[in-house]
């Protein structure tokens, strides 16, 4: 029984997480890892492209051949070959005044170090052919390495993979890549009131709402939720729940009401969880105060606030961080954030930092919209339905004027 | 043999995809809905939360008998009874004079019509509380049906499920959603060049890139990728591999070369393909121009360029939007946008809309980062690697200058 309760501030919060460690690593083929973390620094073992290339549909000559040339005055070039897609160029040696047929792609003879697009060229007999447009050396061609050389970093370690940098790995023939593991995320809603979503509560029950919310929550920020349903407020059964839990998650989530009671009630299972320490017994935000966080080893307990919209800030701002932390990323927000201009003032009291529900307006002819707070009870859906984002407040800020531009965080 | 080469502008382009209906609608249940597209208005079949919950821990009262108290004259009012969680408060009814305690979400009594919080109350004797501050009606209870009314539209159609809409319709009981079907995106690579990546080509050959690339593009934008791996360049075996991959695919994905060659061949397989109508022979779009569409009823068949920063342009710019279509939003974009200032003239030519790929650097003292041009040939990947985004500039400005606010998309 905890009666003491010291609000830590957001900073201070967020600044605990430096002492968890990211996740261990494994290894995935590329069509597997869009959007995860690289874990290792990648280096080239080879060149990209691994040969002198054409980019262009012409003929790959020896640039020289081709200075002064016009259309008054054409250069004669030998045909001497063709270079068909996916053979080697390099079994052709150019001398001078030779031209050989290439198509995009296709690798330069040797000596070539040039390609005349088709389009300034003319046939003039069966063997030769009119160049009527100079080219400069290395004109139209990719040079062997000019992506990249063989030993060049490719992409750095804590980098989310995106589709282009797959693409690369896949061009060099690094068919596998290692990352992080994504975080597993336990939940588990409590409370004596619940019912799950599928069945019709009886009188004084409500269905549980906070497993379905927390699980996308989770599943958007690149975790594996882990769903251990509801449970009713029985101390034994949830720290059982609890304890078997973290054996296979890296975070459990559990949420209650956000009376005095379960909150105390969850930091007596959180300190009977074996090895566990408490760290946070609360935070000073707006919504979300009542919220917990206790570890284990490097596994995180969060006790969050039972109301949705305070259940909400809490994940978007504390445990999506950690889930970030978690995967190779810095424990940030990671959310998108753009400007926008208050339609009204926004109290807000001095000592906590508080996050506004906003709808954002489009507004003719201004670059920025409007910020709309959305008012509600912390435990009503609909503002957050409604909302597009959180409008954080400063602790030192007593509130917002009317006409002020401000930041949005964009719900994901 | 299409020797007329008309090209058509972006916005003509994106005109064609009225003509295509969004996919068919599957039902699913919440925790696979994330992110998917809602096919059907929902409307609330009952009222949330179903009853007239407590906010906090305290005593329910009648508003009226606590008024005019203070901390020297406090009401005192007889407790009789606790409404433990999960049960049913209605089962009480209070008098004037009575309080019964209760618990954040617990049901109120009949009468009661508001909560006071347990800190502003104290024991009096064994069965009388004694209030010191007053409430007023309806003050510390969400009320039944404030959230949703029974027949009340909680989400609208078109709209990309979100945490927090699914969690309404898990506490409205609505277990499973309607959305539009993910796109299946059939992809081909084509090109005698062509080893697969986890190969070692020969001279003259290279490894397949916009396999894996475009796979990852489509899975980011929602689609279902269905691989069809790499084919030479032989007609009839492409047109076999296309007409099949129809049989199942919304879409086919078919890049070759950038080469003249390249964009006939994959013109004529496209023609050859069953019941099947050109639409697009080219776009003023830099790089990109030698893109193809044709469609076969509401499939869309695309002739990508071969080039990978082209073929990463154009999907962003018209794949990726007509998948959106297919998906049951609107044929836009759906990227990010931020403002940036440009560090550096760009230029660019009249007629053709351009898109530069770009660096963001943060500049300190400017809320706005600088977008700095990364160029390179359009078949390297490394601009693609480096580059945050892409800088639109339009096909009537004549490049922009240095100092100038931009927008970029940003690469998801």
């Amino acid at each position: 029984m905890n009666d003491f309760f010291k609000l830590i501030s957001p900073q201070e919060f967020i600044a605990l997480f430096a002492d968890f460690t990211p996740l261990d690593t494994e290894t995935l083929p590329l069509h597997q890892a869009r959007g995860r973390v690289l874990a290792e620094q990648m280096i080239s073992r080879e060149a990209l492209p691994p040969f002198s290339r054409s980019t262009m549909d012409g003929f790959a000559v020896r640039a020289a051949d081709t200075f002064g040339c016009s259309e008054s005055e054409t250069a004669l070039l030998s045909v001497v070959g063709e270079i068909a897609m996916g053979t080697s160029g390099q079994d052709l040696r150019l001398k001078p005044g030779q031209a050989v047929r290439i198509w995009t792609g296709g690798e330069l003879p040797q000596k070539a170090d040039a390609v005349v697009m088709v389009e300034y060229t003319q046939p003039f007999d069966e063997d030769t052919v009119a160049v009527f447009r100079p080219v400069a050396p290395g004109e139209n061609v990719t040079q062997a390495g000019e992506d990249y050389q063989a030993g060049a970093v490719i992409l750095d370690q804590g980098r989310i993979l995106r589709p282009q940098d797959l693409g690369v790995l896949s061009g060099l023939g690094m068919t596998t890549v290692p990352v992080h593991r994504r975080p597993r995320v336990a939940i588990l809603s409590t409370g004596d009131e619940l019912v799950p979503a599928d069945q019709t509560p009886p009188p004084g029950k409500i269905r549980d709402i906070n497993s379905t919310t927390m699980a996308a929550m989770v599943e958007e920020a690149g975790g594996r939720a882990i769903p251990l349903g509801i449970c009713g407020d029985d101390f034994e059964r949830i720290l059982s729940i609890c304890t078997e839990a973290l054996q296979e998650a890296d975070m459990l989530l559990l949420s209650g009401g956000s009376s005095v009671g379960n909150r105390d009630f969850t930091q007596r299972v959180f300190a009977a969880i074996p090895e566990s320490r408490m760290l946070v017994h609360g935070v000073s935000v707006r919504p979300g105060k009542p919220t917990i966080l206790a570890r284990q080893g490097n596994k995180a307990l969060f006790g969050l606030p039972g109301h949705v919209a305070s259940a909400l800030v809490i994940f978007y701002c504390f445990v999506r961080p950690l889930m970030r932390r978690y995967s190779g990323l810095g424990a940030t927000l990671g959310l998108p954030m753009i400007q926008a201009i208050t339609d009204q003032p926004i109290p807000s009291a001095i000592g906590r930092e508080e996050y506004v529900r906003v709808r954002l307006v489009p507004q003719e002819g201004s670059p920025l919209p409007q910020a709309v707070p959305v008012y509600g009870k912390s435990g009503l859906l609909s503002p957050l339905v409604r909302a597009d984002g959180l409008l954080p407040i400063g602790r030192d800020v007593e509130g917002l004027d009317r006409g002020v531009t401000c930041p949005v965080l964009l719900f994901p």
